[in-house]
């Protein structure tokens, strides 16, 4: 079954709707974006995340064609590059959001000076191909990752892993294998609690929810057979930059001799090592929360890395949409092509 | 300072005053305990935890000792012993129920056939030797652990260690020594963030919390010099059975060279190896809320192993009321017994 975090942002004729994460699982509600700037708004307000800001801006470049389908050709291609703008700056530091971007304006410009129909049509053609190409690459890595699980294993998993979760569990079931998970809850935001435990069981996978300090204790007990998450970035000698608390099980996965996947579409051939690579310190407030309530007093001051550094020495294997590598032998990848 | 947690439970002319943890630090709020079924049901109720049932039981045996005043000296020995076993019955697994229900009881049958004002004042003087052993052993344990941390340093800490906690920042204090903490909240519970930080800020320490899985960031970013927890057991060939997250931070502060410090009073001679301490699993639903709140829906499952099991080759020292041992040096604590 495909679960709904699979396909949280779709293009309609009243607008882009996207999934309301924020609340997702206890309510399921969908904020309608009529505009683009309502698009770059629900981006902004943190209503979707992952991946989903990627679809986001897919199918808000196709609204920005709409909007601009009055327009002569000139004005029409100024306005959907500035819609393209408006959308990057949502969140700076995501290169995802310029590959969508540039998908949907490279299809508009390859059809030459284009408005109305054609104008769109050409928009939408980008982003049905920037959609298929995310997902056609997950699928690759979902495929890759589930032929190194067992037939009947046990995997356990922090955050959301998003389509390389979901695509990973859809190999195994097409592969007849039978996978049980360990989700943590992935403090403060509960992504494991509410994403990932969630999706799991909305594909009808065995799905068991622990605390973030549980999964030493988990891993030491034998039962599991691998631990999967993705890999936010991964660097070029073999770092794993992903959300803060994948070292740590990482670390006690090699203590116990679980194995580590880390996912990733492909190596950063921008960060050829973790100094290339600034970690985000998000404010500490946030940590003395969990869903709105208060969980110390005023007197006490929060810590928040979001994102922490795995070693290549903790990672088996980096499984990207070309297969599987050592972490010391990401440069393969890249092989044959042009640097 | 003298932080609230450390006298936390109070005899009074009208009853034991117990403080409520489990609102603790939003509400400071005691429950007065009339009687001892009072003190038992705030007991079983989870009104205090830690060390906090063995004070209650100090001082809930004085109480039973005035509520037996009226009676014949053999009728009252009966009323307070069958206080004690409703006491000890609270919590069975507990061994310091017992320790405090005996500390009373040896003081009462020392003083001969008494009632009235005599009996009370022989459970009063039981009680007061049973508070000072406790205490006085937790004074030696924190100094010894103090003298193995620098004189200006960063500790990590895990859930509550009580006045292992508080006496060693007291020693610390007293030799001079500036220290700064950070602690992990301890899901499900929180006691981490509510009572070790709310603690350390009450005595003046810069505390920083993090969540349980921010541990193993905050270990190999070199600004740890050691991690400090109590252990709830600890075995006779150095396992240490500790809240569940301990084995993690240990894993962690293993590989990135930082020492271990567990705390006990004593090694656990009962316990010759981790085989001999059943782990206690708590229902799988004290996963799925914090602070009352759902954090996943009804679709997914938990799992809630309390304590986890650290294996002496992550151990560093165990610091007790007798001084520092290594893990595999544990007997040595006992050497010169009577076996």
């Amino acid at each position: 079954m495909e679960p709904v975090l699979a396909h949280s942002v779709r293009l309609a004729d009243d607008g882009v709707h996207v999934l309301d994460r924020r609340s997702f699982p206890f309510e399921r509600t969908w904020v309608r974006c009529a505009t683009v700037a309502d698009v770059a708004k629900a981006i902004e307000d943190m209503v979707t995340q992952s991946s989903g800001p990627y679809f986001a801006v897919l199918w808000g470049m196709v609204l920005a064609a709409r909007e601009a389908s009055g327009l002569d050709a000139a004005d029409a291609r100024a306005h959907v590059g500035r819609a393209g703008e408006l959308l990057e700056a949502t969140r700076r530091t995501n290169n995802h959001l310029r590959k969508a971007v540039a998908a949907v304006l490279t299809a508009v410009d390859a059809a030459g000076p284009v408005t109305g129909a054609a104008l769109e049509a050409a928009a939408l053609a980008g982003a049905v191909a920037g959609d298929e190409r995310y997902r056609s690459r997950s699928r690759a890595l979902g495929t890759a990752t589930a032929a190194l699980l067992p037939a009947d294993g046990c995997v356990l998993t922090h955050c959301w892993a998003d389509l390389y979760l979901t695509e990973t569990v859809a190999a195994a079931h097409r592969d007849g294998k039978r996978l049980r998970f360990i989700c943590t809850e992935t403090r403060p935001y509960l992504q494991g609690a509410r994403l990932t435990a969630e999706t799991l069981a909305e594909m009808g996978v065995d799905t068991t929810l622990i605390t973030d300090g549980m999964g030493a204790a988990v891993l030491s007990s034998g039962e599991v057979d691998a631990l999967v998450t993705a890999g936010d970035r991964v660097t070029m000698d073999g770092h794993v930059v992903n959300k803060v608390g994948t070292l740590g099980l990482a670390v006690a996965a090699h203590a116990f001799d679980v194995p580590f996947l880390a996912l990733v579409q492909a190596p950063d051939r921008l960060a050829p090592t973790a100094a290339d690579v600034p970690i985000e310190y998000r404010p500490g407030e946030e940590v003395l929360s969990t869903l709105g309530r208060r969980t110390a007093s005023d007197r006490v001051r929060g810590l928040y890395p979001a994102f922490d550094v795995t070693p290549p020495r903790f990672v088996t294997s980096v499984v990207t949409d070309r297969g599987v590598f050592a972490p010391d032998r990401l440069a393969d990848y890249y092989r044959g092509e042009q640097q």
